[in-house]
């Protein structure tokens, strides 16, 4: 079995298959994103945690960029921290256009966790630098 | 969206499709079971932990037996303890026959768990009575 | 087996994977929907009702908005009670633009009713408040 | 529409398409019958009814045999009564090999009725005399 | 098996599953229609005919309107005739308006016909009054 | 179009794709053969019959043993006949072993034939001679 | 097997299931045609050859107007003379308009011809009269 | 386009996958060998040639070993001739045993040839040395 | 197994089945091209190497235009030499306007690649003269 | 993007849903082992080399057991080398059980290597120590 890291084969592939500049998204419970392809998590409200999730996400990839919705920084500060926690520095929108930005993720992780606007869209860098 | 209990689709579809004498099995991260359809909550070892994935879906159903790995009592017991707390008494077996056994089931819900032997196969019971 | 609540595999999954702000159908017999994906409990004329349907389905998930056509008042009133019954208070729009609407549904649920108009389009609500 | 008759489409074809001698199961919520197709109606323990379904199902079709468990007639009178309604007269045998002949079924027809042993088993008759 | 009407399994499902304004058609073996679903039925050039599939299809549902080519009363009366013998008036149209509108058609039946504008396009009407 | 002969695309197909020694079904409307592929041409008892759809599909293929059910010749004399007319000699057997047989097609053609025994199992020969 | 003609069991299926005003492709090694389907019979550069392929699928089927590119006269006279062989009298028309009109083809059957523009796009016609 | 060689992309796709000791066969049109995933080369009796095919195919790749049926030297020694010229020694085999060994075959491509024991079954050798 | 060349099947499947004028890539580990299809090469950061596989993958085909990014002549000139290597000479375009190319072509080989701008995109030309 | 280790999406999916006791295989070109599922990175002789296939793959899993062919020490030292390089310390048996055994695997990662058995089997371990 695998070492460390996500032990979650569908999650693993999506990981893996990254390319630069391509969204995912990690969310609460109740994001709507239509067909995006998603890796659910959650099985019931609390679990699996937002904070735990990103957590074990986002140290595995490159991220260049990173959008939270403009609310969540007053309704949801615990988890915005967990964010600045793993390295990320997100950018607040407005929730309509985060929502319209999150159709355009090629995966997004759905966790059963149950504040509000527990949700962030991180664009893939790249682990290699310029010479 | 639902009001409480699994809010895993696919999970929340395979407990609802249970018919009487149908076998379920909830585990670790490494039990094997081949092509048994599995719905896979663990994302990292430790997490979904065998214990509040179990406390999640076993109250949502009727079960009149379950088994578990004769290893199971003394290689953890405060596993073994949360089967007991929602209502469980799991028959004891040789680790080998709850392999052969678990390939029968109807669907697997993998945790990250990573203690030993923490795994439970159950058998579908009706929700009414005899007359 | 599932110990209460809504016994139908399929119809399990859509409503456990409702995210917010996503809209479903509860609708008699004949209203046409496209290729909106189709759980069909409708064997009969006249069964399953859409009451009982709607009395069954309803209650398991939380629901902020809801639309009816505007004939459904006075031609079919026995079963707008049912909706005020199960806590709905549906906003009545022309029935063309109910159709319309009911193109964008992320599934829907097909009864045996007979009578007119007798179709409600639901949007889920989130079932945790703002803290 | 359909004028009258089974306005289910996936359980029409499977009527339409039966041929001489095939088998098909009417059963009651709960009855495990592994990978044949299956048409569920049932979406609450109580509705669709056995009886309804029976009544609806078996008058559209030719049966030149059916079998049910032998427990039916003392634990499930009313229902029997139904069978015997709609013109059949099932034979009594025994669980396990009711339970044995269902998995050779073409498809099965699933209630939502929560009583005990509501199940038949029919063999489609011809519809035609020999001359 | 069945005991009167459409015995054609995909057929059957097709009529089933006909809902309030959704078309079909019948037609010829040379009307083209892209991708709407087909139930193939001709064999070779005039079998099956329109007429005795049109004889046996349309006494199934309920149509509250039907189109024919502007051509059909002038170069093929006798299957005209057929179509009022089953109930149907239908209104003439322009041919390539006639071709547009079936590409919109939920499903075609194709017969083997051999002669010229053996087409109807039809409209499913509900079985049930307003009250 | 094409210009004689078979006008059914899967038909077609079927036929086009068939080995030396390689048997298939023309069938009527209740011979039961399970999985084996079927193009299915029957759509009301009746039509399409078994004498039709002989005449067509038998002369564009080379046939070099066929088997009837030893009740043929005297329940349905009618149809062998047609069987006679396209040159084939068909073999009978018991009807057990005929449909044993008949599940070793490689695809079947159901009619919508309503008499007894109207069915036929033939098995390709080469359509060129030995030097 | 097939007596004569089409032995190719797609090929067969695609030119029985032909609707008048079709278009379909018979085409070089390298015209592009993108989502097309397509039957390929190339194996090889310069077999099948386009000469042969052409002289055994377009005396199958009516056609009412074809089209070459206005380069074939010209730089590939002898497949145009095939072409005229088999009784097409095809129209020239722009490389690109060719290209373009490819794409709306319902099929098309590439052959391993490795000479310039041999390539033709037939419509289908009828193979009945006008009374 | 790919410089020379095979230009069938299906067969290119099954050829490069080759690994050592599995079988292909190359064979007439009129082989039976059930579900072996097959290349259909043939579209008239005679083409494509059982020796055209043959000459283009086993080039590409290492033959260890090839087996036809015992009747092909007397029958079709023009085309046992073809493969000697390819460098095979193919082993005559009894032809039911060779239909028996042509089903564990991992793909065939079949010809139009349309003479008698035009087929060879080939075991895929290495086209490295030992050290 | 085949001889030599590619020996990948699926990357066979698509240099063989290439048509003139249609595109495909190679690129780097982080290229973004949404749905083309991807035939996956690489399995760690650095393998496999863009310069290995252009040394394998275009000298099986012909390629008549090809295309960088104008940053690769200052940022990746030692790959950019292997293009010329292989006899390409690839014209240099913006770097958007190569994304968005790419993402009409109809396949792409993925490497492992870490360095920036290892991507080609060229476009199939044909293997024979014109006479 | 990921950080490091395996890039490879398909790769990474069956490495982190491996389980407890579970095979998978490492191989070289030439390895046959039917339908197991096969992450292909062989694209010429002699790349993807089995070298660093097992050098990118073996040290992201816990192996517990592993097995190759008895001619390897003596035909392959170099790559057995690497093998030991990595923590393996594989048991030696006979290439008929060999390939009998890589017919269990879950999944086989296929490279480019063109020597003599280079192949390996590993048996999943648990990362995590009992009590």
């Amino acid at each position: 079995m695998i070492r460390t890291g996500v032990v979650h084969a569908e999650l693993a592939r999506h990981l893996a298959g990254l390319r630069h500049t391509e969204h995912f998204v990690v969310c609460d419970s109740g994001l709507p994103f239509a067909d995006v392809p998603c890796v659910d998590l959650g099985y019931r409200y609390g679990a699996a945690s937002f904070a735990d999730v990103v957590s074990t996400v986002i140290p595995a990839v490159v991220i260049e960029a990173s959008w939270i919705s403009e609310q969540m920084p007053q309704l949801n500060p615990d988890n915005l921290a967990v964010l600045y926690d793993v390295g990320l520095t997100p950018e607040s929108i407005d929730h309509d256009e985060f929502k319209a930005r999150a159709l355009t993720a090629k995966f997004a992780v759905r966790t059963g966790e149950a504040t509000f606007y527990a949700n962030v869209i991180c664009r893939a860098g790249v682990p290699f630098d310029s010479p």
